[in-house]
Protein backbone atom coordinates (compact mmCIF):
# COMPACT_ATOMS: atom_id res chain seq x y z
CA UNK A 1 0.00 0.00 0.00
CA UNK A 2 1.23 3.26 -1.50
CA UNK A 3 1.40 6.36 0.74
CA UNK A 4 -0.44 9.11 -1.08
CA UNK A 5 2.06 12.15 -2.06
CA UNK A 6 1.55 15.42 -0.34
CA UNK A 7 0.38 18.64 -1.67
CA UNK A 8 2.49 21.18 -0.34
CA UNK A 9 1.16 24.89 -0.64
CA UNK A 10 3.35 27.86 -0.20
CA UNK A 11 1.45 30.74 0.07
CA UNK A 12 2.03 34.75 1.67
CA UNK A 13 1.63 38.16 0.71
CA UNK A 14 3.73 39.59 -2.12
CA UNK A 15 7.21 40.57 -1.56
CA UNK A 16 7.35 37.37 1.58
CA UNK A 17 10.03 35.63 -1.19
CA UNK A 18 7.95 32.73 -1.86
CA UNK A 19 9.00 32.14 -5.26
CA UNK A 20 12.70 32.03 -4.75
CA UNK A 21 11.79 29.82 -1.52
CA UNK A 22 10.02 27.68 -4.17
CA UNK A 23 12.76 27.39 -6.67
CA UNK A 24 15.46 26.56 -4.10
CA UNK A 25 13.36 23.95 -2.77
CA UNK A 26 12.89 22.74 -6.30
CA UNK A 27 16.61 22.34 -6.67
CA UNK A 28 16.86 20.56 -3.40
CA UNK A 29 13.81 18.20 -3.02
CA UNK A 30 12.29 16.19 -5.80
CA UNK A 31 8.96 17.30 -5.98
CA UNK A 32 6.90 17.81 -9.31
CA UNK A 33 5.86 21.72 -9.58
CA UNK A 34 2.19 22.20 -10.29
CA UNK A 35 2.23 24.49 -13.84
CA UNK A 36 -1.08 26.69 -14.08
CA UNK A 37 -3.24 26.67 -17.09
CA UNK A 38 -4.24 30.43 -18.38
CA UNK A 39 -6.32 31.67 -21.10
CA UNK A 40 -3.83 34.86 -21.52
CA UNK A 41 -1.33 34.25 -24.72
CA UNK A 42 2.53 32.93 -24.35
CA UNK A 43 4.94 35.50 -23.79
CA UNK A 44 8.54 35.17 -24.90
CA UNK A 45 10.41 33.34 -23.79
CA UNK A 46 7.39 30.90 -21.94
CA UNK A 47 7.56 27.52 -22.17
CA UNK A 48 3.68 25.50 -22.74
CA UNK A 49 3.47 23.20 -20.24
CA UNK A 50 6.38 24.00 -17.87
CA UNK A 51 5.50 28.12 -17.52
CA UNK A 52 1.73 27.25 -17.99
CA UNK A 53 -0.76 24.87 -19.82
CA UNK A 54 -2.08 27.40 -22.59
CA UNK A 55 -6.03 27.44 -23.26
CA UNK A 56 -8.88 29.43 -24.69
CA UNK A 57 -11.41 30.29 -23.23
CA UNK A 58 -13.80 27.74 -24.31
CA UNK A 59 -11.45 25.01 -23.08
CA UNK A 60 -10.78 26.69 -19.89
CA UNK A 61 -14.66 26.66 -18.59
CA UNK A 62 -15.20 23.63 -19.97
CA UNK A 63 -12.89 22.80 -17.22
CA UNK A 64 -14.71 25.18 -14.90
CA UNK A 65 -18.07 23.25 -15.61
CA UNK A 66 -15.97 19.66 -14.92
CA UNK A 67 -14.79 21.18 -11.76
CA UNK A 68 -11.09 20.12 -12.96
CA UNK A 69 -9.67 22.92 -11.08
CA UNK A 70 -8.39 23.06 -7.39
CA UNK A 71 -8.96 26.84 -7.84
CA UNK A 72 -8.94 29.48 -10.09
CA UNK A 73 -9.46 33.13 -10.42
CA UNK A 74 -10.29 35.95 -13.61
CA UNK A 75 -7.91 38.56 -13.40
CA UNK A 76 -7.97 41.19 -15.96
CA UNK A 77 -9.96 39.62 -18.13
CA UNK A 78 -7.82 36.61 -18.24
CA UNK A 79 -8.45 33.52 -16.46
CA UNK A 80 -5.74 31.66 -14.16
CA UNK A 81 -6.30 28.19 -12.40
CA UNK A 82 -4.97 25.24 -11.23
CA UNK A 83 -5.89 22.34 -12.85
CA UNK A 84 -6.68 19.16 -10.75
CA UNK A 85 -6.64 16.03 -12.54
CA UNK A 86 -2.78 16.46 -13.13
CA UNK A 87 -2.38 17.44 -9.21
CA UNK A 88 -4.60 14.11 -7.98
CA UNK A 89 -2.87 12.03 -10.37
CA UNK A 90 0.97 12.89 -9.16
CA UNK A 91 -0.28 12.89 -5.51
CA UNK A 92 -2.36 9.49 -5.65
CA UNK A 93 1.19 8.18 -7.40
CA UNK A 94 2.92 8.71 -4.15
CA UNK A 95 4.73 12.08 -5.75
CA UNK A 96 4.61 15.15 -3.96
CA UNK A 97 3.49 18.26 -5.38
CA UNK A 98 4.05 21.55 -4.36
CA UNK A 99 2.05 25.15 -5.50
CA UNK A 100 3.29 28.72 -4.92
CA UNK A 101 -0.16 30.76 -4.66
CA UNK A 102 -1.67 33.61 -3.72
CA UNK A 103 -3.31 34.09 -0.20
CA UNK A 104 -6.70 33.51 -2.31
CA UNK A 105 -5.81 30.85 -4.24
CA UNK A 106 -4.36 29.03 -1.41
CA UNK A 107 -7.39 29.34 1.01
CA UNK A 108 -9.23 28.19 -2.02
CA UNK A 109 -7.28 24.89 -2.81
CA UNK A 110 -7.44 24.40 1.20
CA UNK A 111 -11.83 24.15 0.52
CA UNK A 112 -11.41 21.27 -2.03
CA UNK A 113 -8.12 19.87 -0.51
CA UNK A 114 -7.94 20.32 3.01
CA UNK A 115 -5.64 17.95 3.57
CA UNK A 116 -2.70 19.56 1.58
CA UNK A 117 -0.02 21.10 3.71
CA UNK A 118 0.02 24.89 3.89
CA UNK A 119 2.45 26.90 4.60
CA UNK A 120 2.33 31.18 4.75
CA UNK A 121 5.60 32.38 4.27
CA UNK A 122 5.92 35.51 6.10
CA UNK A 123 8.90 38.46 5.68
CA UNK A 124 11.14 38.50 8.55
CA UNK A 125 9.55 42.31 9.53
CA UNK A 126 7.63 44.73 8.15
CA UNK A 127 11.08 46.44 7.49
CA UNK A 128 12.51 43.85 5.60
CA UNK A 129 9.35 44.04 3.11
CA UNK A 130 9.71 47.48 2.79
CA UNK A 131 13.26 46.76 2.35
CA UNK A 132 12.24 44.59 -0.37
CA UNK A 133 9.31 46.12 -2.35
CA UNK A 134 11.96 49.30 -2.94
CA UNK A 135 14.50 47.04 -3.83
CA UNK A 136 12.60 45.87 -6.92
CA UNK A 137 12.32 49.74 -7.99
CA UNK A 138 9.02 50.23 -9.20
CA UNK A 139 6.98 51.42 -6.92
CA UNK A 140 5.79 55.16 -6.04
CA UNK A 141 5.61 56.40 -2.59
CA UNK A 142 2.15 55.99 -2.81
CA UNK A 143 1.67 52.59 -4.11
CA UNK A 144 4.26 51.65 -1.43
CA UNK A 145 1.61 52.47 0.82
CA UNK A 146 -1.18 50.39 -0.55
CA UNK A 147 0.81 47.63 -0.95
CA UNK A 148 1.89 47.89 2.73
CA UNK A 149 -1.16 48.07 3.79
CA UNK A 150 -2.54 44.95 1.60
CA UNK A 151 0.32 43.00 3.34
CA UNK A 152 -0.80 44.50 6.40
CA UNK A 153 -4.39 43.10 5.70
CA UNK A 154 -3.18 39.86 3.73
CA UNK A 155 -1.09 38.64 7.33
CA UNK A 156 -4.36 38.03 9.29
CA UNK A 157 -5.11 35.01 6.80
CA UNK A 158 -2.09 33.55 8.69
CA UNK A 159 -4.57 31.38 11.05
CA UNK A 160 -6.22 29.59 8.18
CA UNK A 161 -2.90 27.73 7.23
CA UNK A 162 -1.31 24.94 9.18
CA UNK A 163 2.20 26.52 9.38
CA UNK A 164 3.92 29.58 9.31
CA UNK A 165 7.52 30.36 8.35
CA UNK A 166 9.82 33.73 8.80
CA UNK A 167 11.53 33.86 5.04
CA UNK A 168 14.60 35.66 7.32
CA UNK A 169 17.84 33.67 5.18
CA UNK A 170 16.62 31.64 2.37
CA UNK A 171 18.61 28.66 3.86
CA UNK A 172 17.05 28.46 7.11
CA UNK A 173 13.47 29.06 5.45
CA UNK A 174 14.37 25.68 3.67
CA UNK A 175 15.00 23.92 6.39
CA UNK A 176 12.33 24.90 7.89
CA UNK A 177 10.03 24.01 4.81
CA UNK A 178 11.66 20.36 4.66
CA UNK A 179 11.27 19.72 8.03
CA UNK A 180 7.42 20.06 7.99
CA UNK A 181 7.46 17.74 5.05
CA UNK A 182 9.12 15.73 6.87
CA UNK A 183 7.14 15.76 9.80
CA UNK A 184 4.18 15.29 7.70
CA UNK A 185 5.36 12.14 6.33
CA UNK A 186 4.86 11.00 9.66
CA UNK A 187 1.81 12.36 10.90
CA UNK A 188 -0.60 9.48 12.28
CA UNK A 189 -3.70 10.74 10.22
CA UNK A 190 -1.57 10.04 7.26
CA UNK A 191 -0.18 6.81 7.68
CA UNK A 192 -2.12 4.96 10.26
CA UNK A 193 -3.81 2.56 7.70
CA UNK A 194 -0.46 1.94 6.56
CA UNK A 195 0.47 0.67 9.94
CA UNK A 196 -2.00 -0.87 10.81
CA UNK A 197 -2.25 -3.01 7.75
CA UNK A 198 1.20 -3.40 7.49
CA UNK A 199 1.51 -4.78 11.28
CA UNK A 200 -1.31 -7.21 10.61
CA UNK A 201 0.68 -8.77 8.25
CA UNK A 202 3.87 -8.65 10.01
CA UNK A 203 1.97 -10.50 13.37
CA UNK A 204 0.90 -13.33 11.13
CA UNK A 205 4.48 -14.13 9.71
CA UNK A 206 5.27 -14.12 13.26
CA UNK A 207 3.01 -16.58 14.82
CA UNK A 208 2.92 -19.11 11.55
CA UNK A 209 7.28 -19.44 11.88
CA UNK B 1 6.14 37.18 23.77
CA UNK B 2 8.08 34.59 24.64
CA UNK B 3 6.57 31.12 22.57
CA UNK B 4 6.16 28.09 25.15
CA UNK B 5 7.88 25.38 24.69
CA UNK B 6 7.29 22.04 23.55
CA UNK B 7 5.94 18.78 25.36
CA UNK B 8 7.30 16.12 23.24
CA UNK B 9 6.61 12.85 23.98
CA UNK B 10 8.03 9.80 23.28
CA UNK B 11 6.27 6.60 23.48
CA UNK B 12 5.58 3.09 21.87
CA UNK B 13 5.50 -0.18 22.66
CA UNK B 14 8.51 -2.05 24.59
CA UNK B 15 11.24 -3.01 22.31
CA UNK B 16 10.50 -0.57 19.68
CA UNK B 17 13.69 1.70 21.62
CA UNK B 18 11.98 4.48 22.66
CA UNK B 19 14.76 5.16 25.31
CA UNK B 20 17.86 4.60 23.13
CA UNK B 21 15.84 7.80 20.82
CA UNK B 22 15.34 9.38 23.95
CA UNK B 23 19.11 9.36 24.95
CA UNK B 24 20.38 10.09 21.91
CA UNK B 25 18.08 13.38 21.29
CA UNK B 26 19.72 14.29 24.70
CA UNK B 27 22.75 14.30 23.48
CA UNK B 28 21.84 16.27 20.15
CA UNK B 29 19.43 18.67 21.28
CA UNK B 30 18.88 21.27 24.42
CA UNK B 31 15.89 19.38 25.37
CA UNK B 32 14.74 19.30 29.58
CA UNK B 33 14.19 15.05 30.61
CA UNK B 34 11.20 15.04 32.52
CA UNK B 35 12.14 13.12 36.19
CA UNK B 36 9.61 11.08 37.25
CA UNK B 37 8.10 10.90 40.94
CA UNK B 38 8.62 7.53 43.27
CA UNK B 39 7.62 5.99 46.07
CA UNK B 40 10.37 2.90 45.26
CA UNK B 41 13.34 2.98 47.21
CA UNK B 42 16.44 4.47 45.61
CA UNK B 43 18.58 1.25 43.86
CA UNK B 44 22.38 1.65 43.88
CA UNK B 45 23.76 3.96 41.60
CA UNK B 46 20.50 5.88 41.28
CA UNK B 47 20.65 9.61 41.47
CA UNK B 48 17.95 11.82 43.44
CA UNK B 49 16.25 14.65 41.61
CA UNK B 50 18.14 12.90 38.28
CA UNK B 51 16.94 9.08 38.13
CA UNK B 52 13.84 9.94 40.04
CA UNK B 53 12.32 12.02 42.62
CA UNK B 54 11.63 9.98 45.95
CA UNK B 55 8.65 10.17 47.60
CA UNK B 56 6.94 9.29 50.59
CA UNK B 57 3.61 7.74 50.13
CA UNK B 58 2.04 10.42 52.16
CA UNK B 59 3.96 13.05 50.16
CA UNK B 60 2.79 11.41 46.61
CA UNK B 61 -1.23 10.85 47.86
CA UNK B 62 -0.42 14.97 48.85
CA UNK B 63 0.36 15.52 45.78
CA UNK B 64 -2.22 13.44 43.64
CA UNK B 65 -5.27 15.29 45.80
CA UNK B 66 -3.26 18.37 44.51
CA UNK B 67 -3.48 17.58 40.94
CA UNK B 68 0.46 17.59 40.80
CA UNK B 69 0.62 14.98 38.42
CA UNK B 70 0.24 14.95 34.89
CA UNK B 71 -0.21 11.18 35.21
CA UNK B 72 0.41 8.23 37.49
CA UNK B 73 0.49 4.68 38.03
CA UNK B 74 0.60 2.28 40.66
CA UNK B 75 2.84 -0.82 39.85
CA UNK B 76 3.64 -3.79 42.21
CA UNK B 77 2.24 -1.02 45.44
CA UNK B 78 4.86 1.49 44.18
CA UNK B 79 3.47 5.06 42.71
CA UNK B 80 5.22 6.12 39.53
CA UNK B 81 4.39 9.73 38.17
CA UNK B 82 5.25 12.66 35.71
CA UNK B 83 5.16 16.23 38.10
CA UNK B 84 3.34 18.71 36.78
CA UNK B 85 4.71 21.42 38.76
CA UNK B 86 8.19 21.05 37.18
CA UNK B 87 6.87 20.64 33.57
CA UNK B 88 5.21 23.17 33.11
CA UNK B 89 7.29 26.00 34.73
CA UNK B 90 9.94 24.79 31.84
CA UNK B 91 7.19 24.93 29.48
CA UNK B 92 6.12 29.08 30.36
CA UNK B 93 9.83 29.16 30.12
CA UNK B 94 10.12 28.76 26.56
CA UNK B 95 12.24 25.73 27.50
CA UNK B 96 11.30 22.35 25.06
CA UNK B 97 10.76 18.95 27.69
CA UNK B 98 11.01 15.72 26.32
CA UNK B 99 8.85 12.66 28.68
CA UNK B 100 9.77 8.82 27.93
CA UNK B 101 6.93 7.32 28.88
CA UNK B 102 4.73 3.77 28.13
CA UNK B 103 1.65 4.42 26.21
CA UNK B 104 -0.78 4.37 29.39
CA UNK B 105 1.21 6.95 30.65
CA UNK B 106 0.67 8.79 27.48
CA UNK B 107 -2.15 8.60 26.97
CA UNK B 108 -3.09 10.28 30.27
CA UNK B 109 -0.58 13.20 29.68
CA UNK B 110 -2.71 13.63 26.65
CA UNK B 111 -5.98 13.91 28.76
CA UNK B 112 -4.45 16.86 31.14
CA UNK B 113 -2.04 18.23 27.83
CA UNK B 114 -3.42 18.15 24.68
CA UNK B 115 -1.23 20.28 23.20
CA UNK B 116 1.78 17.80 23.69
CA UNK B 117 3.16 16.76 20.87
CA UNK B 118 2.55 12.60 20.55
CA UNK B 119 5.55 10.34 19.17
CA UNK B 120 4.86 6.76 18.76
CA UNK B 121 7.96 4.99 18.49
CA UNK B 122 7.13 1.93 16.22
CA UNK B 123 9.85 -1.37 15.79
CA UNK B 124 11.17 -1.44 12.12
CA UNK B 125 8.83 -4.67 12.18
CA UNK B 126 7.45 -7.42 14.61
CA UNK B 127 10.12 -9.65 13.05
CA UNK B 128 13.07 -6.81 14.58
CA UNK B 129 10.80 -6.33 17.42
CA UNK B 130 11.25 -10.30 18.32
CA UNK B 131 14.57 -10.16 17.54
CA UNK B 132 15.22 -7.35 19.76
CA UNK B 133 13.32 -9.17 22.73
CA UNK B 134 15.77 -12.57 21.84
CA UNK B 135 18.62 -10.14 22.09
CA UNK B 136 17.95 -9.31 25.57
CA UNK B 137 17.85 -12.74 26.35
CA UNK B 138 15.80 -12.93 29.41
CA UNK B 139 12.44 -14.26 27.81
CA UNK B 140 11.01 -17.47 27.71
CA UNK B 141 9.26 -19.05 24.63
CA UNK B 142 6.10 -18.38 26.53
CA UNK B 143 7.11 -15.08 27.86
CA UNK B 144 7.95 -14.27 24.43
CA UNK B 145 4.24 -15.20 22.76
CA UNK B 146 2.94 -12.87 25.97
CA UNK B 147 5.41 -9.88 25.04
CA UNK B 148 4.01 -9.99 20.92
CA UNK B 149 0.55 -10.17 21.82
CA UNK B 150 1.15 -7.12 24.29
CA UNK B 151 3.15 -5.54 21.67
CA UNK B 152 0.40 -6.92 18.66
CA UNK B 153 -2.83 -4.92 20.68
CA UNK B 154 -0.60 -1.47 21.68
CA UNK B 155 0.25 -0.90 18.29
CA UNK B 156 -3.48 -0.36 17.88
CA UNK B 157 -3.35 3.14 20.05
CA UNK B 158 -0.95 4.58 17.35
CA UNK B 159 -4.25 5.97 16.04
CA UNK B 160 -4.07 8.33 19.56
CA UNK B 161 -0.42 10.21 18.64
CA UNK B 162 -0.37 12.55 16.52
CA UNK B 163 3.38 11.73 14.77
CA UNK B 164 4.43 7.83 14.31
CA UNK B 165 7.91 6.99 13.75
CA UNK B 166 9.52 4.00 12.74
CA UNK B 167 12.63 3.16 14.97
CA UNK B 168 14.77 1.63 11.66
CA UNK B 169 18.34 3.28 12.61
CA UNK B 170 18.79 5.26 15.13
CA UNK B 171 20.17 8.62 12.81
CA UNK B 172 17.31 8.50 10.82
CA UNK B 173 14.76 8.18 13.73
CA UNK B 174 16.61 10.82 15.51
CA UNK B 175 16.03 13.01 12.38
CA UNK B 176 12.58 12.80 11.66
CA UNK B 177 12.06 13.26 15.46
CA UNK B 178 13.99 16.88 14.85
CA UNK B 179 12.14 17.29 11.86
CA UNK B 180 8.85 16.83 14.12
CA UNK B 181 10.00 19.15 16.89
CA UNK B 182 11.28 21.80 14.31
CA UNK B 183 7.56 21.47 12.52
CA UNK B 184 5.93 22.01 15.35
CA UNK B 185 7.79 25.30 16.35
CA UNK B 186 6.26 26.46 13.11
CA UNK B 187 2.31 25.32 14.01
CA UNK B 188 0.53 28.51 13.20
CA UNK B 189 -1.70 27.41 16.32
CA UNK B 190 1.44 27.89 18.26
CA UNK B 191 2.67 31.09 17.08
CA UNK B 192 -0.20 33.31 15.60
CA UNK B 193 -0.77 35.06 18.49
CA UNK B 194 2.84 36.13 18.77
CA UNK B 195 2.74 37.12 14.62
CA UNK B 196 -0.07 39.13 14.41
CA UNK B 197 1.06 40.99 17.88
CA UNK B 198 5.00 41.69 15.94
CA UNK B 199 2.73 42.91 12.93
CA UNK B 200 0.87 45.15 14.94
CA UNK B 201 4.43 46.47 16.15
CA UNK B 202 5.90 46.46 13.08
CA UNK B 203 3.25 48.11 10.88
CA UNK B 204 3.13 51.21 13.55
CA UNK B 205 7.01 51.63 13.18
CA UNK B 206 6.63 51.82 9.17
CA UNK B 207 4.02 54.17 9.08
CA UNK B 208 5.45 56.64 11.79
CA UNK B 209 8.77 56.58 9.94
Amino acid sequence: MKNKGLLIVLSGPSGAGKGTLCKELLNRENFWLSVSATTRTPRKGEVPGKSYYYLSKDEFKNRILNDDFLEYAEVYGNFYGTPKSSVIERLENGEDVILEIDIQGALKVKDNYPEGVFIFILPPSMEELKNRIIGRGSETAESLVTRFKAAYREINYVSKYNYAVINDTIDEAVIKIESIIAAERCRVDRIKDKILNSKEDLIHEQFND
